[in-house]
C-alpha cells in the first residue's frame, strides 16, 4: 500500500504547514511549520510555500500521487483559487492550486477552505475516524464545525451546514460578529473569551492582568492559565463559557444523536478546564429522558488538523480514499 | 403502476384513521376517520381498528400490496407490538402487526411509531417532498422533528436524532416535563402554550377566559384565537412562544442548512400568527451573515401526517418505495 506519498500544505494566516505521509500511514514521515508573516506581504509568504513544497517534494521517499492544500481564507467555486484570506490583506485571487501544479507537473493537486477540510482531517486521522455520525466542533479564532457522515461532510443546501458557531444559546445576548445576537461564538469562541476578559479586568486585581501584560495580550489561554491557578474572575469566565460550550453540545446531541464529538482548535488547548463542566450539562439535560451521551472528547491532532484535512484532499485528489 | 392499493393505519389516542390510497397517487380513495375513546378501554379500540380494517379491505378497488400502521406510543424492536400508549392506559403489549396480518393473509404488514414516520409521511406525500434535505418540525401536545435525507430519516447513534423538543433555547429557563429546563418543547408545545396561558390569565381579564370557559379548557387554540382577536395577555404569550420558536429554527437551520423546513402538528393550525413572526426572527439571524433562509413552511397535510407515514410504510412493507 505505501508505494506512494501524499503531501499536505496549510496556508494559514499565523503558520505555514507542510506534511509528508507515506500511504495510508497515519503519523507524518515529514513535517515543517514555519510563520507567515502576513506583515512582509504577500509575495514573501508564497514565496516561502513555494520553496518549502519543492524542499518537500523532494523529500519524499516514494512518488508523491496528490497533493492536498488546506487555505485559510475564502475559496472560489472551482476550488483552485484563494480569493481572499480576512487576516492577510494582499493575498488576493491566488492561483494557489495551479502555482503548486507547476512544482509538480501531472500530479493531481485539490484545495478548500482550512474550516471545511478540517472535519475531513479529523474524520479520517482523529478520533472521529471509524465512526458512523460524528460531529467536529472547532473552536479558535471563531466557532466551526462539520457534521460527518462515514467520513463525508454534510454540505448542506448552501454549503453552509454546521455553522454551529451561529447558533443562538443566550437569547438577546451578547453581539456577535455576524451582527446578530447571543451565537455561541460570540461567547465561546477564543476571540470572544479574551474580549470577556479584558472588559472585566478594567481596574480590577486579577491574575489575568499579571499573566497579560497589557490587556491587548490577554487570549483564552491566560483566562484559562488563570482560572487554573485559582482566580476568581478567571474562574467566573470559564464557567460561564462552559455553560453555554454546553448548551451548544447539548444541542447538538439532542438534534444529531452522534456517535462522538470532537473537538478541535486552539481554545481545546484549554480543554482540561472548559470541558469538563460543559460536558456535566450535557448529562444533566439528556440523561433525565433516558438518552446516552456519546463521548465528547478534545482532538489529539488539533493542532495539525487543516493540515490532515489536507492530507485527506491529496488522497482524496489521488483517487485513494 | 396503479394496479394495487395500500392501506395506512393511524392507531392515535384520540382518533383511529384509515386510509386506502392507489399506486402513487397522493390523494385518499377513501379515508374514514373514528374516535378512539380510549375510556371504553383497550378491546373496545381493537374491535374498532379490526372492523375498520376489514371495512378498508373489502372496499379496495384493487388488491391491497402492503399495510402501514402508525401507532401512538413505543414500539418494540421488531417493530410488531405496540408495548404501550402513554395517554392509553391499558393498550399493552398488543401485537399489532399480527392481528392486522389475519385480516389479509399474505399482505405485508409495517408498523413504527407516529412520530417517527410522520416525517417520513411528510417527505413522501407533504410538502418535502423531492427536497435532498428536508426538516420536518412536528408541534402538538410535545414536539419532535425528523431530518430527512432524500425522504430517509436519519436516525442516529441511538434513534434519537432531531429531539428538536429538546434543543435548550432558553438557559435556566422553563421546566420541561424531560426533567431539565429551557427547552423548546417547554415553551412552544401545545401542553406549554396552554400552561403558560393557565398561569397569567388567572384572576386577570382576558379573551382567553371568555373563549375557554374554564382554565381547563385552555388550549393553544385559544391562546391564539384571543391573539388573533387582539387580546393583549394573548399576543404575548404568542410573541414569547415565536420568539422561542424562532430561536428554534435559526439554530436548526444553521446546524443542518436544509433546503425546506416543514412545520405540522395540531399547533400549526395557528401558523398564521405563530410563524411569521418566528420566521422574521430567523430571517434577521441568518441574512447578516449572508445565509439564505430556505422555505420554512406550515404543512399541508398535517391533520394526516401520521396516516401517511403509514402509507410509506405500507408502500416500503410492499417493497414499492
Amino acid at each position: 500500500m505505501r508505494t506512494y506519498c501524499f503531501l499536505g500544505i496549510d496556508v494559514g494566516n499565523t503558520k505555514l504547514a507542510f506534511g509528508l505521509v507515506e500511504g495510508d500511514a497515519r503519523a507524518f514521515h515529514e513535517k515543517r511549520v514555519i510563520a507567515t508573516e502576513p506583515h512582509l506581504g504577500a509575495e514573501q509568504a508564497l514565496e516561502k510555500i513555494i520553496v518549502q513544497t519543492c524542499n518537500m517534494l523532494e523529500m519524499a521517499p516514494k512518488p508523491v500521487a496528490g497533493i492536498g492544500i488546506a487555505f485559510g481564507g475564502f475559496v472560489d467555486v472551482t476550488r483552485t483559487v484563494g480569493l481572499a484570506s480576512p487576516n492577510f490583506p494582499g493575498l488576493e485571487n491566488v492561483p494557489m492550486v495551479e502555482m503548486i501544479r507547476e512544482l509538480a507537473p501531472g500530479v493531481p493537486v485539490s484545495m478548500d477552505n482550512d474550516a471545511n477540510v478540517a472535519g475531513v482531517g479529523e474524520a479520517m486521522y482523529g478520533k472521529a475516524r471509524g465512526h458512523r455520525e460524528a460531529v467536529y466542533l472547532t473552536i479558535s479564532t471563531g466557532i466551526g464545525g462539520a457534521v460527518l457522515f462515514d467520513g463525508k461532510p454534510l454540505a448542506g443546501s448552501q454549503g453552509l451546514a454546521a455553522e454551529f458557531g451561529h447558533m443562538i444559546v443566550q437569547p438577546n445576548g451578547r453581539q456577535c460578529t455576524c451582527g446578530s445576537r447571543g451565537c455561541l461564538e460570540a461567547i465561546a469562541s477564543g476571540t470572544s473569551i479574551a474580549r470577556m476578559a479584558r472588559e472585566r479586568v478594567r481596574g480590577r486585581d486579577s491574575l489575568i492582568n499579571n499573566l497579560a501584560g497589557t490587556p491587548d495580550d490577554i487570549t483564552a489561554g491566560t483566562v484559562c492559565k488563570a482560572a487554573q491557578a485559582g482566580d476568581e474572575l478567571a474562574k467566573a469566565i470559564v464557567q460561564e463559557v462552559a455553560f453555554y460550550l454546553g448548551i451548544g453540545l447539548a444541542n447538538i446531541i439532542s438534534g444529531l444523536d452522534p456517535d462522538i464529538v470532537v473537538l478541535g482548535g486552539g481554545v481545546m488547548n484549554s480543554a482540561d478546564i472548559l470541558l469538563p463542566p460543559a460536558i456535566q450539562l450535557v448529562e444533566r439535560h439528556l440523561t433525565v429522558r433516558g438518552a446516552k451521551v456519546p463521548p465528547i472528547e478534545a482532538s489529539d491532532i488539533h493542532d495539525d488538523v487543516a493540515l490532515w484535512g489536507a492530507m485527506a484532499l491529496a488522497r482524496a485528489a489521488a483517487g485513494k480514499r
